[in-house]
């Protein structure tokens, strides 16, 4: 929709979410020509953006393939049109007869599991509904979470139990997690071939064991911009590649030019004495995501920029309250605190995209460098 | 309003938010009859629970005064009756204009400050809208964030700034931020007797100096719980005591016992090679405070217990991503891992109720130990 009335950036009441559309289209594109060139699918992950127009910048000849993490997210989307989409959270019993309700609707969703208990319960789910489920076998391919060890003797045995259940196997698929603790092309490379092989392996102890298993699924924004080869693999996943963040830049995924969100926020103190400037971006605004400090870089709350999205040479959110930011001069530097009065506007580039878009009910798009805010697109939640 | 239909613990939906009104009420009615003992006004913060259905367990005689963190809170507050608020955020030039907009509408809001700029603004906001604002004065009495030093030349300047901007003096304002890093009553006892001088002082210089200053305002849950003596204080502030959470019970202002906020969770697999128990309550339904992670006892992302609130001995979520979390028994205890199967449902003691809170679209609200979901609240959000 568009916003409620003439608005740019230097009018915009604060705090207030801010979405650079033409940063967003500019990373749609590059990993979706990284993905045909490999000639594998993309299966935007849609907990990052939570919303139909971001997808629709994605999918702007309709809708095609989407990750979700909350059955809220999957149907919200298809009541938008979306058909084709994976839960990528291990399925609970009732989101099995939820998920099973999607089926009933014409829904082609997928789950995702890792025990034989997850599988009866599904195909109960499904019997109950009168529909063939369909889930992936989760992979574990280096320590981070959940899934299956390729090796271990539980892939065959939750194949079997789908197969008992009357469950069709999607697929496998598994998410190198461990990826965003990385910071040098060596390390990305070797942590995406590490991904890579360890689904095709599963995949192919899987085939060998006579299941079919059509789907290799791999996925996270550091791995899908640093596989070299992604031989066996049929589809890629990964969500917060469309904003880009703090944690990204750190990782060495982009720049802080690639950064597509960020909040806005007004002075409205400083205690010149102490070195800090105040703002009504607090960690209600930022989120308490502090996803920078186990990096080489800690970025506090976030790096402070003016209304142009040009960083302020050493300015961060050092501390956040509720409804307050610090602003302070990064530590060891010798930049001056630059001369901001009360009322003055900056723009915060937060650490994590996914955890700061979850504090705001709406994004406030530009198409930088303009100011004006072009639209007002809402965002969902929830489960 | 009621549940959609009859609910308990055992069949809600995960994650979702729990709240146990029975231990609610028990500590609003501690507060209160603390402040009705020590002759002082209590004027509870909003920005906690920002609930009308909590405002009203702590109004069961109708609205009384209160505190809000968001003009977003003080219009929703004031569409359910409530008139007398004090908007505890340094004010900007926006949020002047739109507080002027509530006084003309007949809502008694203050709002704070601590510059001359503010000063001339809110004059300026107030004589475009035809009233006459009302401040207080912020004052720091622990060096944790914004406001004046007592002993400072600027705190006679604002009041003088406020008197030619036509704005009326409300009265002093602090908060004690830094008692959330104690632990030792005799530090928060010192730390209350601390916000207490400093305010009265405020107070005294500005009515030597011939300003009338009626309201000394002071506030945080711990000193409002540790403070022996609040003489010439005429009120008190806070907001997290509704609830109180983990990181309170590691200042020592409660036990777990009187948590009310719980998220409610299903256990979706394990990593029994790991000591690993995942559950579908990531830091999309916690949040990403990790207050605990300062104090003397690290909760990682919160205390895991039973269906009725009993804590599993030493288990906690140690890791969090968007949906999953990871509980795990306590680094350096002997426990062992609970037997938990996939689907089993736990509820977690967060860290911070303020910013767990906000992840959620509403409460469901138990009488404890009933786990009857009695009614569903909403909460408001934004600013």
């Amino acid at each position: 929709m568009p916003p409620s009335d003439a608005t740019t950036l230097d009018t915009l009441e604060t705090p207030a979410l801010v979405l650079d559309a033409s940063r967003l289209d500019r990373n749609l594109a590059r990993l979706a020509a990284r993905m045909a060139e490999q000639g594998v699918a993309l299966r935007p992950h849609m907990k990052t953006a939570k919303s139909i127009d971001v997808a629709s910048r994605a999918f702007p000849n309709g809708p095609g393939p989407i990750t979700v993490s909350t059955l809220a997210e999957a149907e919200y989307f298809a009541g938008h049109g979306y058909r084709d989409m994976t839960y990528a959270v291990g399925v609970s019993p009732h989101m099995a007869a939820r998920a099973m309700r999607l089926r009933q609707a014409g829904i082609d969703i997928k789950v995702l599991l890792d025990t034989r208990e997850q599988a009866a319960i599904l195909g109960e789910a499904g019997r109950a509904a009168g529909v063939t489920p369909s889930a992936f076998i989760e992979i574990d391919c280096d320590g981070h979470r959940g899934g299956l060890l390729v090796t271990g003797p539980n892939l065959l045995g939750v194949a079997a139990a789908l197969d008992a259940a009357g469950v069709t196997l999607a697929g496998v698929l598994t998410h190198a997690g461990e990826s965003y603790a990385l910071h040098t092309p060596e390390a990305l490379e070797a942590a995406a071939e590490n991904e890579r092989a360890v689904a095709v392996e599963a995949a192919q102890r899987l085939r060998a064991a006579g299941y079919e298993c059509p789907v290799v699924s791999v996925g996270s924004t550091p791995t899908a911009h640093f596989a070299k080869a992604l031989d066996g693999v049929t589809e890629m996943r990964a969500g917060v590649y469309m904003f880009f963040d703090l944690v990204m830049h750190g990782v060495g995924v982009c720049t802080t030019d690639d950064l597509a969100l960020s909040v806005l926020a007004t002075v409205i103190g400083k205690r010149p004495e102490k070195g800090w400037i105040m703002v009504d971006a607090g960690w209600m605004a930022l989120s308490r995501d502090r996803g920078t400090a186990a990096q080489r870089v800690d970025q506090g709350y976030g790096i402070v920029c003016d209304l142009d999205g040009r960083p302020y040479p050493d300015l961060i959110v050092a501390h956040a309250s509720q409804e307050h930011g610090t602003l302070v001069i990064r530590s060891g530097s010798s930049q001056a605190l630059p001369d901001l009065p009360v009322g003055a506007k900056v723009r915060i580039m937060p650490n994590h995209a996914c955890a700061t878009g979850a504090q705001h009910e709406r994004y406030h798009v530009v198409f930088g460098p303009a100011r004006a805010i072009a639209a007002e697109w809402p965002r969902m939640r929830g489960w």
